[in-house]
């Protein structure tokens, strides 16, 4: 049974880590990512594929279509984790597409695309603060600026490419020609609880959410630990206020907020805060509804510091465009999800960026999400159900062939 | 008229400054300190003391008792200043010191103690961090470990004591032996608006707070910024929400609280925080007072911790003990406020520390609060009336003559 090799492919994968315990940890250009990528070819051959590790060090597998050299449907998700990782983060999305093209292999369908698997390097962006490496450099969005990146031990990239066996220099073979595909399809975990307080195996992704992300100063006055209350104007006491209503406000106005980072100036235990600075990053389903969240937000804690005589200012430090996903591969998931639930899709957004976000610039993309238990991700407990992964194969196997369908039409 | 002396004095030494534009910084064991020290050595002179500077660049001037060599009342305070400082904290005692001097020198009075006016050279701590390396010094308390603590640009207190033209191995001389002295008063600007509230010149201190600091960590999971609100345990919104608590709760409690020092783990604008770890900062008017607040607040804090699925852990970094003003010297200055002000003096206690928490450890002491306006300290718009410092020149010397004559009495 399909699902059941999904599942105890993740476990083998989930054997290859740089931490001991049982504990996962895999990044990009690592041998943990060599091992991982040698298992995935292995599993790539035996599904009928052609493999080899390109430019970025993303494995990937190749079943030529009606003829050699059509454009290809790329399947795919990355087999690079956080520190501390679960095992279907990323992961099950590269074996669900590796068993649907050992299905298609099976069926020896000729499609009117070639169909390619990938398996990201980096998506987490664990090893050297930037995400999504793997699927950057196949989208040809590279950034030069990124091989001076280092890691924790002072590693740059470009010198991790050359331990890995890469050449930096080749890095823009990688990247793909739109003209040289047709599209990406997409598997992954939800990360969130939404299909399963919904009570669904599968989940159709809307779009992928942009972040925005804000740096907010709180400017009051130093003053010694003795000052008496009424003489203050704490600028920490401020951010913490500001911080708890973000929080209760972000849910009713659609908002993911996260404030992850905080820092009080001077910074002593007995000195009263003369400044507070924090992040704030916003995720919604719609870039208009994060930015009119993030108008909102800002106007209330415009409002708690001038009750405190405290001033605010608010600096934009990235922003990213929430990414949608292509009507037509999303209806082709859709009637493929129909089929395999027997019901409506439900159809949600994703919160957490994926590869699709990066494949996006290069081609059309659609996702569909896997009910993970109790939403758990980035943690040793993600689990996943063997029944909604057997789901997600055949969601994803009819997807292709609808696809292939369309595909076929068009091209006639 | 003596309290406009004292005024225009407080202006002159604002003047020795290492900050341009009329902004005041004077630190210990600069040029600034030798040329304040030789100001003040100079008023001293003329108020008839013979001067010295000690072991530990504080400046001194006695007056004899009525015969040579008898144990001596100190008057003091300090004469080093915050950045960005005010003109009258600390110096203003000093001053006022000065000009009691003065007047009992113009009385012939034969006092059945010595009188000694030091002005201290650090309270602050402005340069090394330590506070109170002045009258520590005085007190015979030094710590030898302050001998490596080092200023902004790199320079050892050992060094800059050379430097300063002082030997680090003579230390020990600038303590005094309990023998020696008779007991310490202070003069103090407020720095707090209780005086200004009750419409009163002067204040009787009954305590010097003792801080008691505890680093506060919360523990959460880190996740990324795209799980769903419901998944998070988010560590930095738990701290958060507590620091808001522990500023609400203070006053009820009787506690100043300051919460100075923040920090978020792993601290990246994309994560949920993990852990949160904040400083706490609590004085009251007894040590009681503050122990049962902490525990309040720890046990509110707790309670916000487990309803957000947190952890908790509390280390206490720092306690000092609360100073009790000496009931015989507190007696010897209500007399006097009373008299000076016609009423029942106004008692409070001192969130800040002084000079006189350090002499504590040598003999009695008692301290005279001033009103200052908007009980702002620590700050350029620090400012005193002209009529308070009159009253509190009276109030002091008349302390001195009560002293003197329970000394006396005792003395037969």
């Amino acid at each position: 049974m399909s699902a059941r090799t999904v599942l105890e492919r993740c476990d083998e994968l989930a054997l290859i880590s740089a931490l001991p315990d049982g504990l996962i940890e895999r990044t990009y250009l690592t041998v943990e990512h060599k091992a991982a990528n040698a298992a995935v070819a292995q599993w790539m051959t035996d599904a009928g594929l052609a493999t080899w590790q390109d430019a970025a060090g993303n494995v990937c597998g190749r079943r030529e279509g009606a003829r050699p050299g059509l454009p290809a449907l790329l399947l795919g998700s990355h087999l690079d984790t956080v520190p501390q990782a679960g095992r279907y983060d990323g992961i099950l999305g590269v074996l669900i597409a590796v068993e649907v093209a050992a299905r298609i292999t099976a069926s020896g369908a000729a499609l009117p695309f070639a169909l390619e698997v990938v398996g990201f390097g980096d998506e987490e962006g664990t090893r050297f603060g930037a995400t999504l490496l793997g699927s950057r450099a196949l989208a040809g969005t590279w950034d030069p600026a990124w091989w001076s990146l280092t890691d924790a031990d002072g590693v740059s990239l470009r010198e991790a490419y050359a331990a890995f066996g890469l050449d930096p220099e080749a890095i823009t073979r990688a990247a793909r020609r739109p003209q040289d595909v047709v599209g990406y399809l997409e598997a992954h975990i939800e990360q969130g609880p939404v299909l399963e307080d919904r009570g669904r195996a599968l989940g159709l992704v809307s779009s992928i959410a942009g972040a925005r992300r804000t740096l907010i100063t709180i400017t009051g006055r130093a003053a010694h630990a003795g000052t008496p209350y009424p003489l203050r104007r704490d600028a920490l006491a401020g951010a913490a206020e500001a911080i708890t209503l973000i929080e209760s406000l972000a849910p009713d106005l659609g908002l993911i907020a996260t404030v992850g980072r905080v820092g009080a100036q001077p910074g002593a235990v007995n000195v009263v805060a003369g400044s507070a600075t924090f992040s704030l990053d916003l995720r919604a389903a719609s870039d208009e509804q994060r930015d009119t969240g993030l108008g909102v937000l800002l106007t209330k804690i415009d409002k708690v510091c001038e009750r405190r005589g405290l001033s605010v200012s608010a600096e934009q430090t990235h922003v990213a465009e929430t990414v949608h996903c292509d009507p037509g591969m999303k209806a082709a998931l859709a009637a493929a999800v129909a089929a395999a639930e027997e019901g409506e899709p439900l159809e949600l957004f994703s919160p957490p960026g994926h590869d699709a976000m990066a494949v996006a610039a290069l081609t059309r993309v659609g996702m569909l999400f896997v009910r993970c238990a109790g939403g758990v991700s980035h943690h040793p407990e993600e689990s996943v159900n063997e029944a909604d992964v057997a789901l997600a194969i055949d969601a994803l196997h009819a997807a292709v062939l609808n696809l292939a369908g369309e595909y076929g039409t068009l091209a006639t």
